[in-house]
């Protein structure tokens, strides 16, 4: 049996959740073992758990020197599949430097309801600078090595 | 070679522009011929020019009792595939209906340039009603006959 849209959207709320508190663990939990993460769409993609811990190393702040602060605006559900469309605040307080990402997440979820394809698209369109401060510009070429 | 992102751009300005002149020729120039296009994602797909023509019918205005103005909101293009986040404002003057269906679409176009892949996002929380008018309530049912 498909994923239903309540699946889909527990897995959306959860999906947020994991990137606002920090939790690693309950990321991992909802994507299948064989997913694919594909950030930004046209980027080699993520595969598995492994895949996934290697995204996590890149983009979660590693000390408290960075917040991330995903900020949904909407979500889709058709089925099995899912849109987030959500705004991911960087913050370096120390430096007074931020980034608002705007993302539109594509996700599909497998027969047991943990997500196989996750494929993030923004492009320069999508990037911002908040108010009064400095562009903080991640080195995406960091994310596969 | 795969279609670039300025032919992504392109064919979303001439998908916006096909639906705001109720041009069909020019909608069906943007596709290939094996397209397939769902709207919303989970129903069944129309195929090829055919179904192409088929939801043309369905959803285009067939006098000039009502109108649809595509408003686009963003487009994100990530190397051969785009996003277009759009309102479709349909409108029943004569009878004081109206529609807003905020709708979020995905294309993959092939190496010609073409799109091969068309698939639009939208749930009930899509749909809103103008204010100062009843809701019109398309008849989705219709789209497959």
């Amino acid at each position: 049996m498909p994923a239903t849209p309540d699946q889909v959207r527990a897995v959306i709320d959860q999906y947020v959740q994991a990137w606002k508190t920090g939790d690693k663990a309950l990321l991992l939990s909802i994507f299948a073992e064989d997913c694919s993460w594909e950030d930004p769409v046209g980027t080699p993609a993520f595969v598995g758990h492994e895949g996934l811990e290697k995204f996590w190393a890149f983009a979660y702040p590693q000390d408290a020197s960075r917040t991330l602060t995903p900020v949904p605006e909407q979500v889709i559900v058709c089925g099995n599949e899912g849109i987030l469309r959500f705004t991911m605040q960087v913050r370096v307080p120390s430096e007074n430097k931020g980034l608002n990402l705007l993302v539109t997440d594509h996700f599909v979820l497998n027969d047991a309801g943990r997500i196989k394809s996750a494929r993030a698209f923004w492009d320069e369109g999508c990037v911002s600078c908040p108010d009064g401060m400095d562009m903080f510009v991640p080195d995406m070429s960091e994310a596969h090595v």
